[in-house]
């Protein structure tokens, strides 16, 4: 056996095993019962431990060092592996185990402390994992920025400053426009109605079936905090219901059913390897976000939809579509980053992302983290959070140690932003298609040009190829200033 | 760190990972999606792998040279220690994961071909599954017997020869009480009436939690073979819904319950050991069959539980509970195992223990199972299997791998013939209690004579130091005979 089967060979367990590990994940957000969340934590470690130890074993750095490979796929697999290995082999292995050990049962404690507003419940552990991964994070970044080196693993080739960078260029357009929207006359109305939790379950089925989920490869449950998971024969997606809004849990579909697709679409021939999954947080976030945006809150898609809601929901005290688009794109004043509307979206992310620097960096204590985000929240929003759960604590991604996360959000905003620009230019009949409900021209096309490469390319090599230009924040910024200033006259 | 610390490090690690399998299995028989189950064979095979790797790490059997025991549980430590590392090293890695590979598959395949009656579509992957369990009982058995190497697995000590002979002991009263059965005039009533899912799952919880079922540390799904899965503090089960029969869901449930409690109520001290679950198949059965049966279908309990289903389901045609003990107990011909009452059930499994020992001898080949199948179910029976869903398709086991586990079955007949026994003597009023619905005395003794200990023990000493006497099939055929002769007035 050559140097390279041999190595992709023992890369193909390792995948396997991050499948198995991906599953346990799934089954503690949606299945597990309460009191197993101890031993969960030892067995996650177990696992962690065993992946662990496959990542740095030393013959894969012999493997890479003969390694012929085949074709322009092969050469890629390589260079996911070596960057790999680089990684892992610089975190110590109990470093590791520890890390999904303490995160695995802060979790739980967050979740805890979530639903009975307690942040003091949940802090020694925040700070237990941010002293964790400000550990794993020297040993990264090998004297370089601690940030970057967490970032470095969700958006390979990113860094604080380019999307520091990004963000200052977009933070005045985005304030301007929502200080124009918030000051307008007559905002869209809000819902009315009743929203039975089975018949939004039935929507959500419906929705993720018109956005092309595969069900045979995947499952539909609840979940506290909607995600997907999984890759390849078996990516699973959650939602959440909220019976006096309905959107919750119809847009959480479409986004995670955005995440999902990706996964089921990428070239069965990547699958088990290092390019089938994935390529980064950045482009991940775009498919779910143009799903979920673009596509999902567009005049011509929501007009069909409108028609859906009405046979479960009766009128919901809206004239007619052009109401329930406004409806669907209404933008208040609120709390909560998973329903805040494309306007604003992205300032909740500048906050989390100056927040978590700091905390990273060392400039910030986890002691005055709450009262740091209160006073930033109301310099931002100009509103005092009410309580933790609508403010610090409303997050899962601290307390399982994603930092370096959330800029991956904006930027898949970003990345949106050009796909549609590019989808609207290769597919000039596409609102036709989307006010019949039928998605599977745009999901085609999104399949053809980014899904089915999965690691093929760089994150923004993938963008860029689809797009046929460099991706910027231009197109995104262009595309809400021309929606929402004509949905609400400003 | 002494030898004997650093073994039981490795093996709590080891414990973990076998967490996990078992959460696989579990996965795979309530939320897998269908097209998952090629991939999962792979995760299940790298997982196989690394529990392998682990079992035969050869400084096991360093540590085992140099450990000293602190105490009487760290002796029988060591004791499942040795024998595991013993069995393990015997079996290559490479068979060990095929097996784990075309298991997982076969099992699958199994579901398709119960669900279209089509033996053909299995048998190929029966083959298969025959071969490799074969293969591996040969690098265990050492030139002794291929069946008792297998059965060793599941049972500790007990072998093909003294299990035949009890079967040869026990068969005369079994066949002489069915034909006095079955020839009875007036045999008791069916039930008659409507019995919907959700009435069922209820009852289901109801029941569970009756006898003792802690839901904190586990969750009740539905499965197509009803099972109980994982130890310690995530013990779940399933059960199966048939909305023409409530007692195939109710009674599932107990007899799951009853293996779950076993689980559930091992010295939490013994978490992740070896000596942290269930000692052996015949053991374990012999907890669900109490619970089940001797407990679950005594008169006392039945006419508490009638009043629960009357609330549920009206009067279901029956006069009163003394009916409704008898249909609870009724014995009448029938094809399936899981349905069979306690007269019939040893029959089943000794036709399986005869084609199971013969095929793994090679006396007798897949090509001709069916037909010799068909031919002893006539013999043993008296009627003709209508379909394979009814005979040879009905169990998961073989699908599998499960060669040697059928006996244990029995054997925890027999066992909870004599448990039995020992708890009417120390519990003179247990009528009483069961009658009020009130299982806590039972379960508590069952907890505290048999249960806390694990591992502790060897099987037969666990329930020969419970019950006070040296266990034999006498208890359960003097049982059997004085309910069921009573109840049929024969």
């Amino acid at each position: 056996m050559s140097a390279y089967t041999e190595l992709l060979a023992h890369e193909r367990q390792t995948q396997a095993l991050a499948q198995v590990m991906g599953r346990l994940g799934w089954d503690q957000e949606t299945m597990m019962p309460r009191g197993a969340a101890g031993q969960r934590a030892e067995e996650m470690g177990a696992l962690e431990g065993v992946l662990h130890a496959r990542r740095t074993d030393p013959r894969i750095g012999d493997w890479l060092s003969a390694a012929e490979p085949p074709d322009a796929g092969g050469r890629a697999t390589l260079r996911h592996i070596r960057r790999s290995y680089a990684r892992h082999t610089r975190v110590p292995a109990a470093l590791a185990e520890e890390l999904a050990r303490v995160t695995s049962t802060a979790q739980g404690i967050w979740a805890e402390a979530r639903a009975r507003d307690d942040t003091a419940h949940f802090l020694p552990w925040l700070e237990r994992v941010v002293r964790l991964r400000r550990e794993e994070a020297s040993a990264l970044a090998a004297g370089g920025d601690l940030y970057d080196a967490l970032l470095d693993d969700y958006e390979p080739g990113a860094t604080a400053a380019t999307i520091g960078a990004m963000f200052d260029r977009m933070r005045p357009r985005l304030v301007d426009l929502r200080a124009a929207l918030l000051a307008a006359p007559n905002p869209p109305a809000r819902l009315k109605g009743e929203f039975p939790r089975e018949a939004q379950l039935r929507l959500a089925r419906l929705l993720a079936e018109t956005f092309g989920y595969d069900f045979t490869r995947g499952r539909l449950d609840l979940a506290v905090h909607p995600f997907s998971s999984g890759s390849g024969a078996d990516v699973r997606i959650t939602t959440r219901i909220d019976e006096s809004d309905p959107f919750n849990c119809l847009y959480s579909t479409i986004h995670e059913v955005g995440h999902a697709a990706y996964e089921q679409n990428i070239d069965p021939a990547h699958a088990l390897t290092p390019l089938g999954e994935g390529v980064s947080m950045g482009v991940h976030e775009s498919q779910s976000r143009i799903f979920e945006n673009q596509l999902g809150r567009s005049r011509a898609f929501t007009g069909w939809l409108f028609a859906r809601l009405q046979t479960e929901f009766g009128d919901m005290g809206l004239d007619g579509p052009d109401a329930f688009f406004a409806t669907v794109n209404r933008v208040s004043p609120g709390f909560i980053r998973t329903e805040a509307d494309e306007v604003q979206y992205n300032l909740h992310i500048m906050l989390r992302f100056d927040l978590e620097r700091a905390l990273i960096a060392g400039d910030l204590a986890v002691a005055d983290l709450e009262a740091a985000w209160n006073d930033r929240f109301m310099a931002d929003f100009g509103v005092a959070v009410p309580r933790p759960s609508q403010g610090l604590l409303q997050d899962v991604h601290w307390s399982i140690g994603l930092f370096g996360y959330f800029p991956t959000y904006s930027l898949g905003n970003v990345y949106a932003g050009c796909l549609m620009q590019a989808l609207r230019r290769d597919r000039p009949a596409l609102d036709d298609e989307l006010a019949a409900g039928d998605l599977s021209g745009a999901t085609g096309w999104l399949r053809d040009a980014v899904q089915v490469h999965g690691g093929l390319m760089t994150p923004a090599d993938t963008i860029a190829r689809a797009c046929g230009f460099t991706p910027h924040e231009g197109p995104l910024l262009d595309y809400l200033d021309d929606k929402f200033r004509a949905l609400y006259g400003v």
